[in-house]
């Protein structure tokens, strides 16, 4: 199949804003660097998204290893708690990311995200070295370094450029200070401008009340888990449950990222999907490699290939001091493959979390196992997954492109997860068909949301649908006076069928319950 | 009916709190003032909510005056937004309460929240006063300010206190400067403690990226409608809308209220509810008596008794200057009664907002109608709803009280947002009953939340259902095994019925569907 000459990122980025499913926040005032707004169809994906989690993990949570189901509850804590939350959980000391400022152009850069390479030529038989170069980390930063690379070469009078190997580049923090010294930053345009990385806290903070002193400060959380810890005790005490157990909640996080990039995988207000799973500390393990496992077919299950998914097990000298295992849920994206970025983690976290917070709030937050007589601070597996990034795999999943279709760009979803389940057409815009038409319209949407269109081509319907994901058109003919049936048209097939429609409905149902 | 002493807020808080619907936030840190964290029924609770909400405006949105649906699209806008947006929308400048300092105390108050009194005594056939006595306006003021008159009488040594009639108490800001200075403040000992009333933004700011100066200055929304006139434009580019329609969103917003109260009534972290609607401006007035009375019909569709609701519209003399027209939609509270609190604003903004954003972003926010060739920025009329507030609503209008009960205290929420919907119970834990009701569990929890339930007396696992609100309760006997029908218990009739297995997801799906 041909493909456009843009890269897919580029491609994806502009269906979602030209269809309405992600817009650049505040985008008339020149927008907000790292917030996106997700527009209508945008917003249905997200919530289906969000709903399938919900559904699988609060209402309707998988079996154990028993054969018995789980019990996990929901819960929605509030997006600012108390300061010490975040003294306990360690994110006011250590929640940071190394920063590299340009002396020359101001600028600041993560930096694990400058890409340093030295760049060498060849001359009168001798190796000569032309500096050190760097870029940011991205798609084109191969390209960039090679470009900046004959720049500087340029300049230097003669003498062959030895190739470019983005491959050999290295973090600008695994340098020598010497090596540091050397490098030109990635906007600048002499060397020795960048400075030695130093940590920068990532949570925004405000103030509550009417005072802005310390005593005031509070912070955007960073991550929902730590709202489950803080009610840890709250369940244990007011509902029935006994451990193991689960608490899973969705909401928004917020991060000061000093890089916001790759559309919305990496923002500065996002939404996660975390459970924090509560455990006898003996059987922590056993639940790991559970939740790894379960996680990973669940990503499946929303229709993301096997293929694309790869389980990054985090080795035991890179994993936090608290941590007994952890392992990344990677999808393939556009911008990291062949390789893989994270979805999801999924960590072991011990009993960590609630020690802290023990420790800090002075609350026993010990389980009682009445049944055996026990005492202990629970241990906890956490799946903690992106629900913004959760969309931005479903879209990167579902994008297609064939040249032989009346769009060329459409979206291959799961059917269940589709914003638009059912598009709803009269062939012609009269002879009867318009009011049979918006009669299966107004009794379809009650229960699959569902678009009623009646301008232009039939086949310009059929596009718009298949670019918003939709997996079925119904269209009202000049038959269905006579024969009370109705065309299906498959989305993944363009195929149609001839459904009565009386049958819709079981129609429907049954292929959306896939 | 007898009714316990305390007040019924005190008991609904204590009920929210024993049975997890809504607990302190950050409580084992000894909370954070106007922060409230769901627990597992709160947030299936507020979920529900929030969903017949969406699912009413957004997929299934109401007919118009001619017949026809009308069309309402999703949005999901950032938290955080450009901060020229609150420049625009005025909320930077003017989004202010009046504050009034106790220089004595240190503690601030709202201005129109200091309710003041001048007491009076009766000596030697003489009229005198005893100065002027402040309290916070709430619940009990009254009874504070009859409290505080008498201890301030002791000290004066003899005569007779005239009655205090808390009805003829003024707020502080209708007090001339002089009677202001003999004013004792709240908690203050002595007058003329308080300051004249100083306006205090409510906005809770923050700083986006590495540099904390006015520049990176932005704002947590304190409304999330200003994120959608953002969107206006895309919405309107991108999607096949027509004027007239709407665009609708649920989403956090924060105020940071100088006295948050009434539990979850006022909070400084709270979830909206809102849609604008764009119509021509002619039609304006039309549109917003259509969206006054479909509110009005929705909330009582949800449940609340009409002579609870009242609409309070807003004297032409009281209105924003931009508005021609605001009702608030309130509600009979506990705290208000036999008074009404707001729940629900809908009003009339003319083209004001999109004007504002049209000057201050210089993007052109007109509205081209090409079958009629003309060209106009839209009006819009916004029905605002607190889903906090509504889940508040909710639950007072739920409560009951009934001694005769084995749990006199139960909560009939209109059965389809009930947290749960079945309690499944087999009668005793063994002979093969738990089998069955395990079954049952698995098969209807798929379709309708569900909670397993197998300890202690059938009548104790009743009384935690009815508290929770669950409409239904599925006991599972010695019988079933042979009839192969199971009992079915009514929360409101607590009567109890024989149902088929084969008949129950057909008699729930009826039952759930009023």
């Amino acid at each position: 199949m041909t493909q456009p000459d843009t890269s897919l990122m580029s491609r994806l980025v502009s269906l979602c804003k030209r269809r309405g499913f992600v817009y650049p926040a505040s985008e008339i005032y020149g927008g907000l660097n790292g917030f996106w707004d997700f527009g209508p169809y945008g917003v249905q994906l997200k919530n289906n998204l969000r709903d399938a989690w919900w559904h699988d993990m609060v209402e309707c949570p998988p079996l154990g290893p028993d054969g018995k189901p789980l019990t996990i509850v929901g819960l929605d804590s509030s997006i600012i708690q108390h300061p010490q939350t975040w003294v306990a959980s360690g994110h006011v000391g250590g929640f940071a990311d190394l920063m590299v400022d340009c002396r020359e152009t101001k600028l600041r850069y993560r930096a694990d995200h400058i890409l340093c390479i030295e760049v060498q030529y060849d001359k009168s038989a001798q190796t000569k070295s032309l500096g050190w170069l760097s870029v940011q980390s991205g798609d084109d930063a191969g390209e960039l370094l090679a470009k900046k690379a004959k720049k500087l070469m340029q300049k230097s009078g003669g003498g062959d450029l030895r190739p470019i190997d983005i491959t050999k580049a290295v973090p600008f923090t695994s340098l020598s200070l010497e090596q540091q010294a050397l490098v030109i930053g990635p906007d600048a345009e002499v060397s020795g401008t960048l400075t030695q990385p130093r940590p920068f806290n990532l949570m925004f903070h405000s103030y509550v009340g009417v005072f802005q002193d310390e005593d005031a400060k509070v912070y955007l959380r960073p991550e929902t888990a730590q709202g489950i810890f803080l009610e840890y005790k709250n369940v244990v005490d007011t509902t029935r449950v006994k451990v193991p157990f689960g608490v899973a909640q969705v909401g928004k996080a917020f991060r000061n990222e000093v890089t916001p990039r790759n559309f919305i995988f990496r923002t500065r207000e996002f939404e996660q999907m975390e459970m924090e799973f509560f455990c006898e500390p003996e059987k922590g393990l056993e639940w790991y490699e559970f939740w790894v496992a379960e996680r990973m077919r669940w990503w499946e299950a929303q229709g993301v290939k096997k293929t694309n998914l790869f389980r990054n097990i985090i080795p035991a000298g890179e994993l936090a001091h608290y941590s007994k295992g952890t392992s990344d849920i990677e999808y393939r994206y556009p911008f990291t493959a062949p390789g893989f970025g994270e979805l999801e983690g999924v960590a072991y976290r011990t009993d960590y979390d609630l020690k802290q917070h023990q420790a800090h709030s002075k609350t026993n937050l010990e389980y009682i196992d009445q049944e055996n007589n026990k005492r202990f601070i629970p241990h906890v597996v956490e799946p903690a997954s992106g629900l913004t990034r959760g969309v931005l795999v479903l879209l990167c999943e579902a994008y297609q492109y064939d040249e032989s279709r009346a769009s060329p760009e459409w979206l291959k979803l799961k059917p269940s997860l589709a914003p638009i389940k059912v598009g709803i057409f009269p062939l012609v815009n009269k002879d009867g068909m318009p009011e049979i038409a918006e009669k299966l319209y107004l009794d379809l949407r009650k229960d699959y949301i569902s678009q009623y269109d009646a301008k232009q081509s039939i086949g310009k319907r059929y596009a718009r649908m298949d670019e918003a994901g939709t997996p079925f058109c119904i269209t009202v003919d000049g038959d269905t006076l006579k024969d009370e049936a109705v065309t299906v048209r498959n989305r993944d097939t363009a195929q149609q069928e001839r459904v009565a429609l009386a049958q819709v409905r079981p129609y429907l149902s049954q292929k959306l319950s896939d």
